[in-house]
């Protein structure tokens, strides 16, 4: 035999011993267990959606900004700015998938594994409340036969007293005779052992009704009010397990985000600005001299009389007016050296205006 | 003076020494780098409102989900499987808060602030090119001035040779008078005087071109080119800067994010089965006592003939055939102790079946 505060620790934890008319409580209460495990996997779905359709924007960023095969873009991949930029578009990509996987995990793992648990819990939960209803029903038919019996007794020993008044009437009916007195005393005897029988019926029925409800109250329904505690106690601790996963689905990707970040500064840091200026210098760098002084050109040295169109550039033969008069032949050009190369230079300084 | 290695090193890194005709590659690649950072903003522009709408999405959920004021759902909060999952709602409404934080900080610190620099390194860029058309252009006038003193030099040269010819030919005249040959001496003299100041005067604009000309590719030139290569490199490594802020600045809320889904496994964990099934006893559990058995109503000990549709659950005052007949006084109904409380039990029962 448990101590009382055994018993009370025992009470306290068990449905079976707590409730005996409770039942629609029991039963409203394992419903909303349910419907909370359908809500919340309805709310990671509508979550996964919106993290497939976060990541498929990512990814369309990512696309629109990727330059197409051999534009002008994917050329300026030598200056490290711009390489950089492709690889944090590439980095966002992964990124984006990381996001997409979250988003079939928790569908897998989440939505799918609750849902199908919640089909068996369901079916489970039916079984219970229609064991429990037969049992009741079965408790009521008794109730009505006990009834019967009783009230078949209450009307038979009302006969019996009547039988029993008329006879002993008759017994002081001085005009009565000893025929009369025997066979009214005959009736009420009979009619009240029909009663006793009646009686012991109900007795019986009673007894039969007591131990049924002893047996419902004592047994049945807390066998399987524990069913119901246990199968809504298996719901909560998927429910919790459910719950957990929604955050280590996302802590499981943490780390890949994580390197796609570091990717990301990592592009920002492999820039080198130095570097770019001189792929620029390496590409384009001019093949030509800086130009040199232009050259003096004598005509007082001899002249090309057909040349007297000349500008810059032209050269005549020496011939020409100092010699023949003889003058200034040793003045020194000091300051003109070399053969003019005007001619290359000013094309490229056409196109700087234009 | 540097050694040719380290001349070569210098120029290896000098847009002003590497380019003197290429003007116009340094115009275009400035410009492209400018439009890259235009670009890399616009990305990030975009980036920021799929950001914005992520976080939207995920308010507009945990809202959905979470109950209203003093609804079922809010009473149902005394159960941990139900009260985590207001709690997850509420991580995840801080969850979308962080989201929107990134989206903010990556307007602020990349979009606007790079923009306000681009503006900076446009207006600078342009001040650098109309500098070197400029320069380009004045040189070019020069170019034309020389043109023309070296033509007036040219044709002064072949008046004075005619001159000169002239001169010779009336000296050898043996029908030209003395004066004759003076006049066209003189003439021819005074001719070769005015095409040697002719000849200077080309001299000096030669040599004022030339000195414009290496001023202009050896100093002028090579400056702006240098200014245009600091400008671009300082727009690079803005451009780094930024590319290194959109990861920081994701990385930067990581850690409140990762406490947001702590939070949500520490829901799931804090989620106790037999607690819930507890808190229900708490508030239901039952203040009936389970029905004890039924009495006996021995209308044998005397019935109430008004109640003679009497059914279980009433009394009749003791008088009774067998009280009248004298019989069964002594009989024990030993299994009937207390009063029956029938009554109590059933409108429970009928709930039941409702």
């Amino acid at each position: 035999m448990t101590s009382l505060t055994q018993w009370n620790a025992v009470i306290l934890i068990e449905w079976g011993r707590a409730f005996h008319d409770q039942y629609d409580i029991i039963d409203k209460h394992t419903q909303s267990g349910l419907e909370l495990v359908e809500k919340y996997v309805k709310f990671v779905k509508e979550r996964t959606e919106i993290e497939q359709n976060y990541a498929k924007q990512l990814r369309n960023l990512t696309k629109k900004y990727n330059p197409k095969r051999g534009c002008k873009e994917e050329q300026e991949c030598r200056f490290s700015n711009h390489q950089s930029f492709l690889d944090i578009l590439n980095e966002m990509n992964d990124y984006a998938g990381q996001r997409e996987l979250i988003a079939e995990n928790m569908m897998m793992n989440i939505c799918i594994e609750i849902t199908k648990y919640l089909q068996e819990l369901k079916m489970e939960r039916k079984t219970h409340l229609s064991e429990a209803k037969k049992a009741q029903q079965s408790l009521e038919s008794t109730y009505k036969q006990l009834d019967c019996s009783k009230k078949r007794f209450e009307r038979e020993w009302r006969e019996a007293d009547k039988a029993a008044q008329y006879a002993e009437k008759t017994d002081q009916d001085i005009n009565a005779t000893k025929a009369d007195v025997e066979k009214a005393k005959q009736q009420a005897n009979m009619r009240t052992h029909i009663a006793e029988e009646c009686k012991n019926d109900y007795a019986a029925q009673l007894q039969k009704y007591n131990k049924e409800q002893s047996q419902f109250y004592f047994s049945d329904m807390p066998l399987i009010f524990n069913k119901l505690q246990d199968m809504d106690e298996r719901r909560v601790r998927k429910l919790a397990q459910g719950y957990v996963l929604f955050s280590d689905t996302e802590r499981h990707v943490m780390p890949i985000i994580g390197k796609c970040l570091e990717g990301v500064t990592k592009a920002g840091t492999n820039v080198n600005e130095r570097n770019d200026s001189i792929a620029l210098i390496e590409q384009y760098k001019s093949g030509f001299e800086r130009p040199g002084d232009l050259d003096f050109e004598d005509y007082s040295q001899g002249i090309n009389r057909a040349s007297s169109d000349s500008s810059l550039g032209t050269l005549g033969t020496p011939k020409g007016p100092l010699e023949l008069l003889g003058k200034n032949r040793s003045k020194p050009f000091w300051l003109f050296s070399k053969k003019s190369k005007v001619g290359c230079y000013f094309p490229p300084m056409k196109e700087w205006i234009s």
